[in-house]
Protein backbone atom coordinates (compact mmCIF):
# COMPACT_ATOMS: atom_id res chain seq x y z
CA UNK A 1 0.00 0.00 0.00
CA UNK A 2 1.26 3.34 -0.99
CA UNK A 3 0.98 6.54 1.10
CA UNK A 4 -1.33 9.17 -0.29
CA UNK A 5 -1.07 12.75 0.08
CA UNK A 6 -4.25 14.63 1.65
CA UNK A 7 -6.55 15.98 -1.02
CA UNK A 8 -5.32 19.24 -2.52
CA UNK A 9 -7.32 20.57 -5.31
CA UNK A 10 -10.71 19.47 -3.77
CA UNK A 11 -10.68 19.85 0.01
CA UNK A 12 -12.54 17.51 2.26
CA UNK A 13 -14.57 20.58 4.05
CA UNK A 14 -15.83 21.83 0.71
CA UNK A 15 -19.72 20.67 1.28
CA UNK A 16 -20.60 20.32 -2.03
CA UNK A 17 -17.67 18.17 -2.84
CA UNK A 18 -18.37 16.07 0.18
CA UNK A 19 -21.93 15.66 -0.71
CA UNK A 20 -20.65 14.52 -4.76
CA UNK A 21 -18.13 11.89 -2.93
CA UNK A 22 -20.73 10.65 -0.24
CA UNK A 23 -22.64 9.67 -3.43
CA UNK A 24 -20.05 8.84 -5.50
CA UNK A 25 -18.65 5.83 -3.05
CA UNK A 26 -22.45 5.44 -1.95
CA UNK A 27 -23.40 4.66 -5.74
CA UNK A 28 -20.24 2.13 -6.37
CA UNK A 29 -20.43 0.25 -2.93
CA UNK A 30 -24.22 -0.59 -3.75
CA UNK A 31 -23.59 -1.48 -7.40
CA UNK A 32 -21.05 -3.70 -6.13
CA UNK A 33 -23.42 -5.40 -3.40
CA UNK A 34 -26.39 -5.78 -5.42
CA UNK A 35 -24.12 -6.78 -8.69
CA UNK A 36 -22.78 -9.77 -5.92
CA UNK A 37 -25.71 -10.84 -4.71
CA UNK A 38 -27.05 -11.27 -8.53
CA UNK A 39 -24.25 -13.05 -9.73
CA UNK A 40 -24.23 -15.49 -6.77
CA UNK A 41 -28.30 -16.03 -7.44
CA UNK A 42 -27.73 -16.34 -11.04
CA UNK A 43 -25.70 -19.50 -10.51
CA UNK A 44 -27.94 -21.41 -9.75
CA UNK A 45 -28.72 -21.44 -13.09
CA UNK A 46 -25.28 -22.89 -14.12
CA UNK A 47 -25.58 -26.34 -15.93
CA UNK A 48 -21.94 -27.75 -14.62
CA UNK A 49 -20.67 -27.48 -10.96
CA UNK A 50 -17.25 -26.34 -12.72
CA UNK A 51 -18.91 -22.71 -13.64
CA UNK A 52 -21.33 -22.50 -10.91
CA UNK A 53 -17.55 -22.06 -8.66
CA UNK A 54 -16.35 -19.63 -11.65
CA UNK A 55 -20.02 -17.37 -11.33
CA UNK A 56 -19.20 -17.31 -7.63
CA UNK A 57 -15.77 -16.84 -7.64
CA UNK A 58 -16.85 -13.77 -9.33
CA UNK A 59 -19.74 -12.60 -6.83
CA UNK A 60 -17.19 -13.15 -4.17
CA UNK A 61 -14.44 -10.91 -5.60
CA UNK A 62 -17.33 -8.34 -6.16
CA UNK A 63 -18.36 -8.83 -2.61
CA UNK A 64 -14.88 -7.65 -1.63
CA UNK A 65 -14.53 -5.02 -3.32
CA UNK A 66 -18.07 -3.79 -1.42
CA UNK A 67 -16.09 -4.78 1.77
CA UNK A 68 -13.44 -2.71 1.11
CA UNK A 69 -15.00 0.14 0.18
CA UNK A 70 -17.38 0.75 2.85
CA UNK A 71 -14.55 0.01 5.00
CA UNK A 72 -12.59 3.15 3.43
CA UNK A 73 -15.57 5.33 3.64
CA UNK A 74 -16.21 4.23 7.70
CA UNK A 75 -12.62 5.56 7.95
CA UNK A 76 -13.56 8.81 6.03
CA UNK A 77 -16.23 9.43 8.25
CA UNK A 78 -19.23 8.75 5.65
CA UNK A 79 -21.48 5.65 6.94
CA UNK A 80 -22.29 3.73 4.07
CA UNK A 81 -25.49 2.78 4.74
CA UNK A 82 -26.55 6.30 4.31
CA UNK A 83 -24.62 6.79 1.40
CA UNK A 84 -26.07 3.62 -0.52
CA UNK A 85 -29.68 4.30 0.11
CA UNK A 86 -30.42 6.90 -2.38
CA UNK A 87 -29.38 3.78 -5.13
CA UNK A 88 -31.43 0.95 -3.74
CA UNK A 89 -34.56 1.67 -6.03
CA UNK A 90 -32.66 2.24 -9.30
CA UNK A 91 -30.34 -0.46 -8.90
CA UNK A 92 -33.55 -2.71 -7.94
CA UNK A 93 -35.25 -1.47 -10.69
CA UNK A 94 -32.22 -2.20 -13.13
CA UNK A 95 -31.99 -5.99 -12.18
CA UNK A 96 -35.70 -6.82 -11.75
CA UNK A 97 -35.98 -5.61 -15.96
CA UNK A 98 -32.80 -7.62 -16.26
CA UNK A 99 -33.66 -10.88 -14.65
CA UNK A 100 -31.53 -13.90 -17.10
CA UNK A 101 -33.88 -16.29 -18.53
CA UNK A 102 -31.32 -18.76 -18.66
CA UNK A 103 -27.74 -18.97 -18.03
CA UNK A 104 -26.48 -17.63 -21.12
CA UNK A 105 -28.18 -14.65 -20.10
CA UNK A 106 -26.77 -14.73 -16.87
CA UNK A 107 -23.62 -14.89 -18.22
CA UNK A 108 -23.91 -12.28 -21.03
CA UNK A 109 -25.25 -9.65 -18.17
CA UNK A 110 -22.36 -10.36 -15.45
CA UNK A 111 -19.90 -9.50 -18.22
CA UNK A 112 -21.70 -6.85 -20.31
CA UNK A 113 -22.98 -5.26 -17.11
CA UNK A 114 -20.25 -5.39 -14.82
CA UNK A 115 -18.31 -4.13 -17.57
CA UNK A 116 -20.39 -1.25 -18.42
CA UNK A 117 -20.62 -0.22 -14.74
CA UNK A 118 -16.75 -0.72 -13.70
CA UNK A 119 -16.18 1.74 -16.87
CA UNK A 120 -18.72 4.16 -15.92
CA UNK A 121 -17.19 4.70 -12.19
CA UNK A 122 -13.75 4.64 -13.65
CA UNK A 123 -14.55 7.63 -15.26
CA UNK A 124 -16.42 8.93 -11.60
CA UNK A 125 -12.68 8.44 -10.25
CA UNK A 126 -11.36 10.94 -12.70
CA UNK A 127 -13.51 13.60 -10.53
CA UNK A 128 -12.56 13.04 -7.29
CA UNK A 129 -9.53 13.76 -5.13
CA UNK A 130 -6.40 11.13 -5.17
CA UNK A 131 -7.31 9.31 -1.54
CA UNK A 132 -10.57 8.31 -3.29
CA UNK A 133 -9.52 7.58 -5.92
CA UNK A 134 -6.67 5.16 -5.04
CA UNK A 135 -9.27 3.00 -2.76
CA UNK A 136 -11.60 3.71 -6.28
CA UNK A 137 -9.33 2.49 -8.64
CA UNK A 138 -8.33 -0.62 -5.73
CA UNK A 139 -12.21 -1.56 -5.89
CA UNK A 140 -12.61 -1.51 -10.10
CA UNK A 141 -9.15 -3.81 -9.82
CA UNK A 142 -9.30 -5.12 -13.69
CA UNK A 143 -9.31 -8.77 -12.94
CA UNK A 144 -9.78 -11.72 -14.99
CA UNK A 145 -12.30 -13.85 -12.84
CA UNK A 146 -15.11 -12.81 -15.74
CA UNK A 147 -12.97 -13.80 -18.34
CA UNK A 148 -14.18 -17.19 -17.86
CA UNK A 149 -17.58 -15.92 -19.57
CA UNK A 150 -15.67 -15.57 -23.07
CA UNK A 151 -15.06 -19.05 -24.14
CA UNK A 152 -17.92 -20.36 -22.59
CA UNK A 153 -20.33 -17.77 -24.77
CA UNK A 154 -18.44 -18.24 -27.81
CA UNK A 155 -18.66 -21.94 -27.85
CA UNK A 156 -22.65 -21.66 -27.09
CA UNK A 157 -22.94 -19.37 -29.95
CA UNK A 158 -20.76 -22.23 -31.83
CA UNK A 159 -23.65 -24.68 -31.20
CA UNK A 160 -26.46 -22.97 -32.05
CA UNK A 161 -26.19 -19.74 -34.05
CA UNK A 162 -29.49 -18.77 -33.58
CA UNK A 163 -28.19 -17.26 -30.36
CA UNK A 164 -26.25 -14.58 -31.39
CA UNK A 165 -29.22 -12.68 -32.12
CA UNK A 166 -31.12 -12.85 -28.82
CA UNK A 167 -28.12 -12.56 -27.23
CA UNK A 168 -27.11 -9.13 -29.32
CA UNK A 169 -30.65 -8.07 -28.35
CA UNK A 170 -30.16 -8.78 -24.58
CA UNK A 171 -26.98 -6.92 -24.27
CA UNK A 172 -28.63 -4.23 -26.07
CA UNK A 173 -31.15 -4.04 -22.99
CA UNK A 174 -28.77 -4.20 -20.37
CA UNK A 175 -27.18 -1.10 -22.35
CA UNK A 176 -30.07 0.59 -22.22
CA UNK A 177 -31.67 -0.26 -19.00
CA UNK A 178 -28.36 0.96 -17.46
CA UNK A 179 -28.17 4.46 -19.07
CA UNK A 180 -31.84 4.45 -17.87
CA UNK A 181 -31.23 4.35 -14.81
CA UNK A 182 -27.63 6.48 -14.82
CA UNK A 183 -29.91 9.09 -15.96
CA UNK A 184 -32.79 8.71 -13.32
CA UNK A 185 -30.09 8.53 -10.56
CA UNK A 186 -28.39 11.87 -12.41
CA UNK A 187 -32.14 13.54 -12.29
CA UNK A 188 -31.76 13.18 -8.48
CA UNK A 189 -28.90 13.70 -7.52
CA UNK A 190 -27.54 17.23 -8.01
CA UNK A 191 -24.40 17.00 -6.41
CA UNK A 192 -23.29 13.69 -8.64
CA UNK A 193 -24.60 15.19 -11.38
CA UNK A 194 -22.46 18.73 -10.21
CA UNK A 195 -19.39 16.99 -10.31
CA UNK A 196 -19.69 15.65 -13.69
CA UNK A 197 -20.81 18.77 -15.28
CA UNK A 198 -20.18 21.81 -12.84
CA UNK A 199 -16.82 20.49 -12.20
CA UNK A 200 -14.00 20.23 -14.69
CA UNK A 201 -16.28 18.39 -17.18
CA UNK A 202 -18.86 21.02 -19.17
CA UNK A 203 -21.54 19.05 -21.19
CA UNK A 204 -19.47 18.35 -23.89
CA UNK A 205 -17.13 16.38 -21.59
CA UNK A 206 -20.19 14.13 -20.83
CA UNK A 207 -21.15 13.82 -24.29
CA UNK A 208 -17.49 12.11 -24.67
CA UNK A 209 -17.95 10.13 -21.60
CA UNK A 210 -20.71 8.28 -23.19
CA UNK A 211 -19.64 7.88 -25.99
CA UNK A 212 -16.08 6.16 -24.83
CA UNK A 213 -18.92 3.69 -22.68
CA UNK A 214 -20.46 2.88 -25.46
CA UNK A 215 -17.23 2.11 -27.08
CA UNK A 216 -16.05 -0.17 -25.15
CA UNK A 217 -19.07 -2.03 -24.51
CA UNK A 218 -19.03 -2.08 -28.35
CA UNK A 219 -15.38 -3.79 -27.80
CA UNK A 220 -16.85 -6.32 -25.13
CA UNK A 221 -19.76 -7.26 -26.88
CA UNK A 222 -17.20 -8.31 -30.16
CA UNK A 223 -15.31 -9.88 -27.76
CA UNK A 224 -18.14 -12.37 -26.76
CA UNK A 225 -19.11 -12.67 -30.24
CA UNK A 226 -22.23 -10.55 -30.49
CA UNK A 227 -23.44 -7.32 -32.32
CA UNK A 228 -23.81 -3.92 -30.17
CA UNK B 1 -0.87 -21.76 10.68
CA UNK B 2 0.76 -24.46 13.13
CA UNK B 3 2.86 -27.28 11.39
CA UNK B 4 0.39 -30.05 11.83
CA UNK B 5 2.36 -33.77 11.54
CA UNK B 6 1.17 -36.20 8.97
CA UNK B 7 -1.54 -38.61 9.78
CA UNK B 8 -0.12 -41.57 11.85
CA UNK B 9 -3.34 -43.61 12.70
CA UNK B 10 -4.84 -43.18 9.41
CA UNK B 11 -2.48 -43.26 6.48
CA UNK B 12 -3.06 -41.21 3.29
CA UNK B 13 -2.43 -44.61 1.29
CA UNK B 14 -4.82 -46.70 2.69
CA UNK B 15 -7.55 -46.94 -0.13
CA UNK B 16 -11.06 -47.07 1.86
CA UNK B 17 -9.89 -43.81 3.90
CA UNK B 18 -8.38 -41.94 0.76
CA UNK B 19 -11.88 -42.28 -0.45
CA UNK B 20 -13.53 -41.50 2.71
CA UNK B 21 -11.62 -38.60 3.17
CA UNK B 22 -12.49 -37.09 -0.35
CA UNK B 23 -16.33 -38.03 0.62
CA UNK B 24 -15.76 -35.51 3.57
CA UNK B 25 -14.11 -32.70 2.09
CA UNK B 26 -16.67 -33.46 -0.82
CA UNK B 27 -19.74 -32.79 1.20
CA UNK B 28 -18.21 -30.10 2.79
CA UNK B 29 -16.96 -27.76 0.07
CA UNK B 30 -20.22 -28.12 -2.01
CA UNK B 31 -21.99 -27.66 1.36
CA UNK B 32 -20.50 -24.26 2.30
CA UNK B 33 -20.85 -23.71 -1.08
CA UNK B 34 -24.38 -24.17 -2.22
CA UNK B 35 -25.21 -22.60 1.54
CA UNK B 36 -23.08 -19.29 0.45
CA UNK B 37 -24.89 -19.35 -2.61
CA UNK B 38 -28.60 -19.54 -1.35
CA UNK B 39 -27.95 -17.05 1.69
CA UNK B 40 -26.65 -14.66 -1.01
CA UNK B 41 -29.81 -15.62 -3.24
CA UNK B 42 -32.03 -14.79 -0.02
CA UNK B 43 -30.25 -11.87 1.08
CA UNK B 44 -33.06 -10.43 -1.27
CA UNK B 45 -35.79 -10.77 0.90
CA UNK B 46 -33.88 -8.76 3.35
CA UNK B 47 -35.98 -5.81 4.40
CA UNK B 48 -33.41 -3.00 5.07
CA UNK B 49 -29.72 -2.39 3.57
CA UNK B 50 -28.22 -3.12 7.07
CA UNK B 51 -29.54 -6.32 7.11
CA UNK B 52 -29.31 -7.94 3.11
CA UNK B 53 -25.74 -6.36 4.30
CA UNK B 54 -25.60 -8.31 7.48
CA UNK B 55 -26.83 -11.75 5.38
CA UNK B 56 -24.40 -10.57 2.13
CA UNK B 57 -21.57 -11.31 4.69
CA UNK B 58 -22.62 -13.67 6.50
CA UNK B 59 -22.99 -15.68 2.67
CA UNK B 60 -19.56 -14.67 1.75
CA UNK B 61 -17.71 -16.15 4.84
CA UNK B 62 -19.11 -19.54 3.95
CA UNK B 63 -17.63 -19.03 0.63
CA UNK B 64 -14.66 -18.39 2.22
CA UNK B 65 -14.95 -21.24 4.11
CA UNK B 66 -15.42 -22.95 0.34
CA UNK B 67 -12.69 -21.25 -1.02
CA UNK B 68 -10.16 -22.16 1.58
CA UNK B 69 -11.46 -25.94 1.30
CA UNK B 70 -10.97 -26.49 -2.13
CA UNK B 71 -7.18 -24.99 -1.42
CA UNK B 72 -6.41 -27.88 0.72
CA UNK B 73 -8.08 -30.09 -1.40
CA UNK B 74 -5.81 -29.21 -4.15
CA UNK B 75 -2.63 -29.36 -2.27
CA UNK B 76 -3.78 -32.70 -1.04
CA UNK B 77 -4.44 -33.82 -4.97
CA UNK B 78 -8.32 -34.17 -4.33
CA UNK B 79 -9.68 -32.77 -7.33
CA UNK B 80 -12.56 -30.18 -5.42
CA UNK B 81 -15.46 -30.99 -8.52
CA UNK B 82 -14.88 -34.60 -8.44
CA UNK B 83 -15.16 -34.59 -4.93
CA UNK B 84 -18.33 -33.03 -4.93
CA UNK B 85 -20.33 -34.58 -7.28
CA UNK B 86 -21.80 -37.02 -5.38
CA UNK B 87 -23.66 -34.29 -3.59
CA UNK B 88 -24.98 -31.99 -6.15
CA UNK B 89 -28.34 -33.82 -6.22
CA UNK B 90 -29.09 -34.12 -2.27
CA UNK B 91 -27.97 -30.40 -1.87
CA UNK B 92 -30.12 -29.60 -4.52
CA UNK B 93 -32.89 -31.58 -3.36
CA UNK B 94 -32.73 -29.80 0.23
CA UNK B 95 -32.00 -26.29 -1.00
CA UNK B 96 -35.20 -26.82 -3.36
CA UNK B 97 -37.26 -28.02 -0.40
CA UNK B 98 -36.47 -25.62 1.67
CA UNK B 99 -37.15 -22.69 -0.41
CA UNK B 100 -37.64 -20.31 2.23
CA UNK B 101 -40.88 -18.14 1.11
CA UNK B 102 -39.64 -14.83 3.48
CA UNK B 103 -37.23 -13.07 5.11
CA UNK B 104 -38.06 -14.48 8.33
CA UNK B 105 -38.03 -18.15 6.96
CA UNK B 106 -34.72 -17.30 5.40
CA UNK B 107 -33.05 -15.74 8.48
CA UNK B 108 -34.24 -19.30 10.02
CA UNK B 109 -32.73 -21.60 7.62
CA UNK B 110 -29.38 -19.62 7.44
CA UNK B 111 -29.38 -19.44 11.73
CA UNK B 112 -30.51 -23.36 11.87
CA UNK B 113 -29.69 -25.07 8.68
CA UNK B 114 -26.18 -23.94 8.98
CA UNK B 115 -25.49 -24.38 12.55
CA UNK B 116 -27.11 -28.29 12.19
CA UNK B 117 -24.84 -28.73 8.60
CA UNK B 118 -21.79 -27.23 10.75
CA UNK B 119 -22.72 -29.53 13.60
CA UNK B 120 -22.55 -32.57 11.52
CA UNK B 121 -19.49 -31.72 9.75
CA UNK B 122 -17.61 -30.91 13.41
CA UNK B 123 -18.69 -34.77 14.14
CA UNK B 124 -16.85 -36.41 10.95
CA UNK B 125 -13.91 -33.97 11.84
CA UNK B 126 -13.58 -36.31 14.74
CA UNK B 127 -12.91 -39.55 11.96
CA UNK B 128 -10.55 -37.67 9.97
CA UNK B 129 -6.22 -37.79 10.86
CA UNK B 130 -4.82 -34.36 11.89
CA UNK B 131 -3.94 -32.47 9.27
CA UNK B 132 -7.59 -32.74 7.29
CA UNK B 133 -8.93 -31.93 10.91
CA UNK B 134 -6.95 -28.74 11.06
CA UNK B 135 -8.33 -27.50 7.17
CA UNK B 136 -12.13 -28.72 8.61
CA UNK B 137 -11.82 -26.87 11.91
CA UNK B 138 -10.78 -23.65 10.13
CA UNK B 139 -13.41 -23.81 7.80
CA UNK B 140 -15.86 -24.55 10.33
CA UNK B 141 -14.85 -21.82 12.12
CA UNK B 142 -17.16 -20.70 14.97
CA UNK B 143 -17.41 -16.71 13.30
CA UNK B 144 -20.48 -14.65 15.02
CA UNK B 145 -21.45 -13.42 12.01
CA UNK B 146 -24.80 -15.35 11.97
CA UNK B 147 -25.57 -14.01 15.62
CA UNK B 148 -27.39 -10.83 13.98
CA UNK B 149 -30.02 -13.41 13.60
CA UNK B 150 -30.83 -14.13 17.16
CA UNK B 151 -32.13 -10.22 17.58
CA UNK B 152 -33.93 -10.02 14.15
CA UNK B 153 -36.43 -12.79 15.10
CA UNK B 154 -36.81 -12.42 18.49
CA UNK B 155 -38.22 -8.75 17.82
CA UNK B 156 -40.78 -10.62 14.93
CA UNK B 157 -41.96 -12.53 17.35
CA UNK B 158 -42.47 -10.27 19.94
CA UNK B 159 -44.55 -8.03 16.94
CA UNK B 160 -45.98 -11.24 15.71
CA UNK B 161 -46.56 -13.72 18.50
CA UNK B 162 -48.43 -16.11 15.35
CA UNK B 163 -44.96 -16.20 14.01
CA UNK B 164 -43.80 -18.89 16.74
CA UNK B 165 -45.37 -22.09 15.57
CA UNK B 166 -44.93 -20.73 12.07
CA UNK B 167 -41.07 -20.70 12.34
CA UNK B 168 -40.94 -23.55 15.36
CA UNK B 169 -42.53 -26.29 12.36
CA UNK B 170 -40.25 -24.35 9.87
CA UNK B 171 -37.31 -25.59 12.16
CA UNK B 172 -38.98 -28.82 12.46
CA UNK B 173 -39.13 -29.43 8.78
CA UNK B 174 -35.28 -28.03 7.75
CA UNK B 175 -34.49 -30.52 10.27
CA UNK B 176 -36.19 -33.39 8.95
CA UNK B 177 -35.09 -32.21 5.59
CA UNK B 178 -31.54 -32.25 6.36
CA UNK B 179 -31.52 -35.42 7.55
CA UNK B 180 -33.22 -37.17 5.16
CA UNK B 181 -30.43 -35.92 3.01
CA UNK B 182 -28.06 -37.11 5.47
CA UNK B 183 -29.43 -40.74 5.29
CA UNK B 184 -29.95 -40.96 1.14
CA UNK B 185 -25.92 -39.68 1.11
CA UNK B 186 -25.21 -42.07 3.87
CA UNK B 187 -26.83 -45.40 1.37
CA UNK B 188 -25.40 -44.35 -1.38
CA UNK B 189 -21.61 -43.34 -0.23
CA UNK B 190 -20.06 -46.41 1.39
CA UNK B 191 -16.69 -44.90 2.11
CA UNK B 192 -18.22 -42.41 4.06
CA UNK B 193 -20.90 -44.15 5.75
CA UNK B 194 -18.08 -46.67 6.72
CA UNK B 195 -15.81 -43.88 8.12
CA UNK B 196 -18.43 -43.36 10.86
CA UNK B 197 -19.60 -46.91 11.45
CA UNK B 198 -16.73 -49.47 10.53
CA UNK B 199 -14.18 -46.49 12.17
CA UNK B 200 -13.72 -46.03 15.55
CA UNK B 201 -17.70 -45.68 15.86
CA UNK B 202 -20.06 -48.24 15.99
CA UNK B 203 -24.01 -47.72 15.53
CA UNK B 204 -24.46 -47.04 19.41
CA UNK B 205 -21.94 -43.69 18.81
CA UNK B 206 -23.83 -43.10 15.26
CA UNK B 207 -27.01 -42.85 17.15
CA UNK B 208 -25.18 -40.84 20.01
CA UNK B 209 -24.20 -38.89 17.63
CA UNK B 210 -27.54 -38.05 16.42
CA UNK B 211 -28.65 -37.36 19.47
CA UNK B 212 -25.67 -34.52 20.26
CA UNK B 213 -26.79 -32.99 16.93
CA UNK B 214 -30.95 -32.65 17.71
CA UNK B 215 -30.00 -31.71 20.99
CA UNK B 216 -27.86 -28.65 19.37
CA UNK B 217 -30.68 -27.95 17.20
CA UNK B 218 -32.93 -27.35 20.04
CA UNK B 219 -30.77 -24.94 22.01
CA UNK B 220 -30.64 -23.00 18.87
CA UNK B 221 -34.20 -22.88 18.30
CA UNK B 222 -34.70 -21.79 21.78
CA UNK B 223 -32.60 -19.56 21.38
CA UNK B 224 -34.23 -17.98 18.43
CA UNK B 225 -37.75 -17.76 20.77
CA UNK B 226 -38.58 -21.06 18.82
CA UNK B 227 -39.62 -24.83 19.86
CA UNK B 228 -38.07 -27.73 18.46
Amino acid sequence: MTDVPPATTRPADDAAYRGALTDVLGVLAHGSLMASLRMAADADLAPTLGLKTAMAQLAFAEFKAFSDLTNHMRGEGIDPQQAMAPFVVPFAAFHERTRPSDWLEALVKAYVGEGVAKDFYRELAGFVDERTMVAMTAALDESDEAEFIVPVVRAALVTDPRTVGRLSLWGRRLMGEALSQAQAVAVERDALANLLVGGEADLTQVGDMFARLRERHQERMNRLGLSS
